[in-house]
């Protein structure tokens, strides 16, 4: 069987991830996503109006023109998850190709949001739901499986092609953990089983995000115990408190909305984003509580927050979006002193939440924290772990899949170095079955 | 009631702490301390064979030829802990007066060995148990009552004196930590009433070690947390695991215990401080298990280490010194090949521990690290928590305690200067009820 | 005679310096300046249409209520040089004193702009123009003389108050430059001399901004070396070249044009601020080209772009505003491609500028020089000096003047850590002859 | 013509330096060279006694097994300038093959001797002298040209080899100076036209040490103006006053011995290789004063300080080794008190030399800073100029070699992305023209 990667996007950056594999006649592909900062470091950009192409100049979706060289039908668009920078360019792209999305129920419904905002296309797509630990037929010699990983969000997965070549495993994105909070462990065991069965992997396409990061990103269960020792030994505080956390990051939701009952205080969740991840979960089902009450317009925001003020700061737990000082976003505007929410000397802000490594963030989340505190706010910052592996991650990766060969995806040749060290540590070399890719190539596997 | 502070050592740098209390004719003295990288700095130098006034003009122990300025008697030496830059140096020190050294059970252990080591002084002192929660006579005005807290060592706590102008509380060195794993949680209800009851407090000697970290540092639960994830995320591994930390830190030893024998590994101490530290301990009945395997002296080392690698690596956990990357501990000896244990590719190395931030600390540590990675291990660095109150611990405090003057310590101006802004937030202001001293000032708090 | 200092502003932060010195009945007041960072952290704020009062409670300009504690006259305000931390808010204050503004021409000339542009206000103040090495008479008693200093723009002085009691010497802000390009070396010989005639300097007010930067800060001519340097490289490149720089930093600009004319392009100063300050500079005649093109009205600059377009941007170096790539700033804009400035693969863009170190300023600056590598420029950055003194000019400072007290200004405390650091090395101590100030405090220095 | 490139050594780090052309039956080798820190990691080792295969081992010396694979003679040995990352390896590895050593004179000079201290190998090698702007023949087919470039030690050149196929151009090591101080500017005329002759360069090995340094490597005449600047501005300190800088970077030797003689202060050099590299240099006549005062045993050493304290040290500037440092030079153990040197309050010390960036080096400094400090003395540090290009001198050799093939050397991964990025501006493409290799490798270029 012939079998061709094509890189079509998210190989030099973090962002609008693109990735298809072509065996025969069939081609899969992973993920379309959106790269926002692109967006955003343009003025006044509204992409929901916009054409693809000109998104593709602006480097903010992948450019998929290279599918043209790739001599096949796509038979199936899998996203991973829900992460925008994995689904936000399905409304722009999806539609050129006459196949269902296909992904797991809570990426699904986000993907069915992300389609209906969309302005500039009429788009008609059938999507396809999938849970972890299923299989689909792809053609006549290729299934597909989905096997359950961890993220920074529910409900992720890898997908897996079994060809009569071996598996082509799809590993963005990922932390191999295996006390997740919410959902279940990283199925390391799945992996094992399929780095030994039948022709064992023949490619694996890794998430390198944290590549450079040394030892082990921690479990999702050690950012909780650490927000839950935060949280209680604040108990006997009686002012306002507010959290900010990323709002796809249901787990983490979940825990605050939880301690938050613990300390006495109601949880109220606020923001346009807050409102559509945690509801789209809710209306899954999964296992969050029945009642929680959240707003994400503007107007039902500020009458929850003046309801606040009326009945008590001190009883509310508000969880807003923010954690990364977004000018627009409520915390920042709650900062700037543009909603009616007041913060006395000595009331609370946990940012549940790392700075998403780049200076724009920093500037942001500098200028947020600054605006907090000249209010007399106190700062409770980085209780957060990532949702990417790092370093000692891929080595167990590597270790549980033996793969002929790899593809770090998701960072520039400087992200991804740390990567390929490890991959050395194995034997793999740069050229040979250790591939450094760009965005727009094609790499022939098998003949 | 006249009521003087002696700043003595410690108020410029951390390490040879040691302030002194005047109230009337009684003096207590907290802390004698020694700042060891001050030894280091110079080439083979024996502290336990030098007499005091070359390690003073070292700056390696306190100068306290000031204590002579003072008018009264010592009636007690009062370490909070039993770490060397706040015990170090009472076998230079402590025989010159006329008074008993007073502390916790463990701490008064460790404070006998120093003792013991001491070859230049015949050193005759009196040791005093006294516990957490106990009260001791110190004149007819003066009671002294040791709180309980936290540390990244057992058995500490922060001395008060109760004086007729208040309470005199030393606040040196804690961590926040309501689930320490060892030991009682921080008795944050005794420092509230001490706040409150009669006087208030007069005067607070404040541990900014970590004054510009912001938020909380976290409790030493989540670290054992961390570590556990970590350690059971290896369980599988069937080759070489080493751990190291610090070896005064009980309850991180503990942990490291217990998950070993979680994952079918046994333990085992190497090291000088390991035997030392845990030794002690063991015999004062610390809740660790009965039975620790531990070995201090090469001979013993050398022997431990030839039957790991005789019965198989795979089934041991030394936990062993150099977690600095101190280039004459075991753990960079082992990396530089200079024992009989050997690393195969893949064997894990755990630091749990931090890096103190210093130059000379990161220097080390990358060179034991590189040492251990040229033979094939991964590491797996900074499973850690800081024994040290950060910026929202000050304000908690600061709370709790309403002192009426504050005396930053254990820092120099710049490491204290997030001190500062945390208690300007109450309206402390430098040079009015805020105290920037230094080494051998003395501060008049009543007349 | 009776003197007192009050610091009203500038003594926590760099921003809305102001001093004011009362020697008896007489108050000198130095500086009047607007933290301008203050203002931008709010949306759409116009300074210009704003009561003082609410400018005082967003920290933007200094709280001169304070003035009220000082018994006695304001007889003169003197800003000790141009920009805007210093001059700023002479707008909103300084008509409420019955006080000319005695400045050196260039400074003058600023504030006349200043004053110019403001709408709230109907400001009348006098005028009056002093040089360097002349003296004016304050009172019978004090006389105020202009010393020469060096900074990052031209005509920088430190006033130098002789009073009965001692000179109190005002230093901000200055670098200790022998070979300043432009204008005449700092002015040491004088300072020794005041620091050794009659009662010798009794207080030293010090300008902190690179308190904790080790060295010397080099002279302009190191910069202008380096500059030179770096556009001689480029001398054979016949495409687009644009600069950038402080548009107040006019032996910048001065060594940018002539360098410009030495490779064979035609320097246009495009900008508000550039054609603001450099116009300033050209009419007071200080060493520039009589012809000198510059812009600063939108449309105007977009003509000049047009014609640099048209005739061949290979002839011409536009020297534009953004040197801290703020968003609105021209050469922000031409990155994003709002401008008909069209870059090439290859074109040069020369910062001759260091980022202000603070995260907003960091995160625009990545957004700006992102932007312009989109296009295809290539980046000089950071070709630079600064205007301030290291810890050895401070070091000089103290060894010439031998100050009775010093006050450091221009800096948090951490930021002013160092400072104390060498201070202390001369034997001054914190409280005691080394004042830790804060805004609105007043030190009495005699009675 | 048959040609490969065998990256023998230096590969993914800086050190160790060894490049194998094979133009069909001839070999010439680019450089020999050891690195340092493998060796210093281990404890007393002594290289001069040591087998090359333990050195192999060690990672000290190149891996030159690989050579065998080679069906051809080494031809020449060629060493592109005097430093041991360079020319270290040569008393280990050159015997080895029948050919002579050709270097410039400098160059060759130092290799003579690296060979005399030589302990383990009876070396005896041929050592031909070729000056910048000459050619050899290497064979019928092959002419060898050296091009005049600029470094940070004199007599650097880049050999060119003309083949048939085109010109391959070895670039290490470099940076683009057009005012060195000493010697010629670099020779971008010639590079020039060898890129646009005949069939231009097929094949151009870069130095990438500074490869992630944005912006363009000043020229040394930038480092001579700020230390001109520096030592004038001390011109009036009349106590001691030492510098340190890199003892084979003879230009800035020269700079400090003038600038010495300028401020009135006779110039003394001290240290082992203070001695070696400048007396190696005053015996070419290379443009340095004739009787420079130098010396290199520590006897000699030690009566040098005796005399400069006798005679009054404000009369003296010692020019001594240890800028990095390093525990056993000359400056670290002065800073220790092991000298007859004393150090009064407020005596200056220059380091004209920046860290290398390496976390060993970084915590020696520290400590040898530390100790100077603790002495009284002021620290003037990084008064320095990289001798490598960054990235827009990169960029510049790219435009005007326009190679077929480009291999990045002297760097790790991480460490040469960004010149990765800056070859990609023009159209290369890792895996394509643009190789990415490791130690041991061999790139075929033509068949």
């Amino acid at each position: 069987m012939e079998i061709e990667i094509a890189t079509v996007g998210g190989y030099e950056e973090v962002g609008r991830q693109m990735t298809a594999v072509r065996m025969d006649d069939e081609i899969v592909v992973f993920d379309m996503g959106l790269n926002l900062s692109q967006v955003l470091i343009h003025d006044n950009v509204q992409t929901e109006t916009m054409h693809s192409l000109d998104l593709i100049d602006m480097g903010a979706i992948p450019d998929d023109r290279i599918m043209s060289e790739l001599d096949g039908e796509v038979t199936a668009i899998v996203p991973t998850h829900g992460h925008l920078d994995h689904i936000g360019a399905i409304p722009k792209l999806a539609h050129r190709y006459d196949a269902p999305v296909v992904a797991t129920p809570f990426t699904i419904e986000l993907v069915r949001d992300q389609i209906a905002d969309e302005d500039k296309f009429d788009v008609d797509i059938d999507l396809q739901v999938m849970n972890a630990g299923e299989q689909m037929r792809i053609s006549d010699q290729v299934q597909m499986e989905f096997v359950n990983v961890t993220h920074s969000t529910i409900d992720a997965i890898n997908p897996v092609l079994h060809t009569p070549e071996g598996a082509i495993v799809y590993g963005l994105d990922k932390r191999l953990d295996h006390d997740p909070v919410l959902g279940d462990p990283i199925d390391m065991k799945r992996f094992r089983e399929i780095g030994r069965e039948g022709d064992g992997v023949l490619c694996y396409i890794e998430d390198c995000t944290n590549a450079n990061q040394k030892g082990r990103t921690p479990s999702e269960s050690v950012a909780r115990k650490e927000l839950h020792d935060t949280m209680l030994s604040l108990e006997d505080y009686d002012g306002g408190m507010v959290a900010t956390t990323f709002a796809s990051h249901i787990a983490r939701v979940s825990s605050l909305l939880e301690f938050a009952e613990e300390i006495g205080r109601e949880p109220i969740l606020l923001g346009r984003s807050m409102e559509k991840y945690t509801g789209t979960a809710t209306n899954l089902d999964v296992a969050l509580p029945d009642n929680i009450e959240m707003y994400g317009h503007r107007r039902a925001i500020d009458q929850s927050l003046e309801r606040i003020m009326e009945d008590g700061k001190e009883n509310f737990l508000p969880i807003v979006t923010g954690h990364q000082g977004e000018p627009r976003a409520l915390l920042t505007r709650m900062g700037r002193g543009e909603t009616n929410y007041d913060f006395d000397n000595g009331d609370k802000v946990i940012f549940s939440a790392g700075i998403i490594p780049e200076p724009t963030n920093e500037g942001n989340r500098y200028q947020s924290e600054r605006l907090l505190k000249m209010q007399g706010a106190r700062i409770y910052d980085d209780i957060h772990v990532s949702g990417h592996l790092s370093q000692e991650g891929h080595y167990q990766m590597l270790e549980a899949l033996q793969p002929q060969q790899v593809i770090p995806a998701h960072q520039d040749l400087k992200g991804l170095s740390g990567y390929v060290n490890t991959a050395n540590a194995f034997g793999y070399e740069v050229g040979r079955d250790l591939h450094l890719t760009r965005n727009g190539n094609i790499i022939q596997l098998t003949e």
